[in-house]
């Protein structure tokens, strides 16, 4: 739905849906891993051209261990986990702010009991995410092991 | 502070405060009207270039009521409250989503006995607001008396 179609305001209906917001597949296509992400695109702007997104990772659910060029602005605003940016990973909850530089690993983690849901800002135009080599995630995603579980 | 200067996660504090950033007032000068609003600049991006600011009115608080050319992506976050955008209001509550278009009169209100905290995305580089002319304003805000008080 382009901005110029698109209700003046749109209700939030209860649990992080909204009125003409429709739940989309976190990925597009099915190569890269996670487990258990919703997608929602909340604004879709020409000017700025970005957009503003709505992620939620069911209770132990992870996003992509991924890296690209393009940068993300990450508001919590729904429950608690952890998240891995370069070489440091957080316990991060309701309301906390994460950013994600270029070029820097990064993965958004659930806690075991407890959806995890952020807003995410991103240029429209990005490039593609890229994905660790074949043996690599373990080593990358080493500081969430020494964080240790929530 | 530049996007390359700040901390990875920025942790809330509590009541709607951050880690590293400032509370600032709402406007730069003091010629426009407006009552018990605050600023934070929760992100300051280069590409996209948009900034994500954090806005509240204390409770009976209310944003200037001006029009530009530049749009505003708005989340509330916290309390409830009242908009004008255009020729229509609306009660609005935390999660809900506001979209103001080019050039359309809009004003936010806390409800009287609770703040309003919302998210609004802009452009980095925008237009300066325009402000009704004398005696225009109540014709402006009929839709927000029409709604009646929260």
């Amino acid at each position: 739905m382009s901005e110029e179609q698109k209700p003046l305001v749109r209700h939030h209906k209860g649990d992080f849906h909204w009125d003409g917001v429709d739940v989309l597949r976190y990925k597009q296509d099915g190569a890269a891993p996670f487990k258990d992400v919703t997608r929602q695109v909340l604004f879709d702007s020409s000017e700025p051209p970005a957009q503003l997104r709505y992620f939620e990772g069911a209770p132990g659910g992870w996003t992509t261990l991924e890296r690209h060029d393009h940068t993300h602005a990450v508001m919590v605003i729904r429950g608690k986990g952890q998240c891995l940016v370069g070489k440091e990973a957080f316990d991060i909850g309701t309301h906390d702010l994460v950013s994600v530089p270029p070029m820097t690993w990064h993965q958004f983690r659930a806690a075991p009991g407890e959806a995890l849901g952020f807003l995410c800002l991103v240029a429209s135009e990005r490039d593609r995410p890229q994905l660790p080599g074949a043996g690599e995630a373990e080593d990358i995603t080493k500081p969430l092991d020494v964080l240790g579980k929530l």
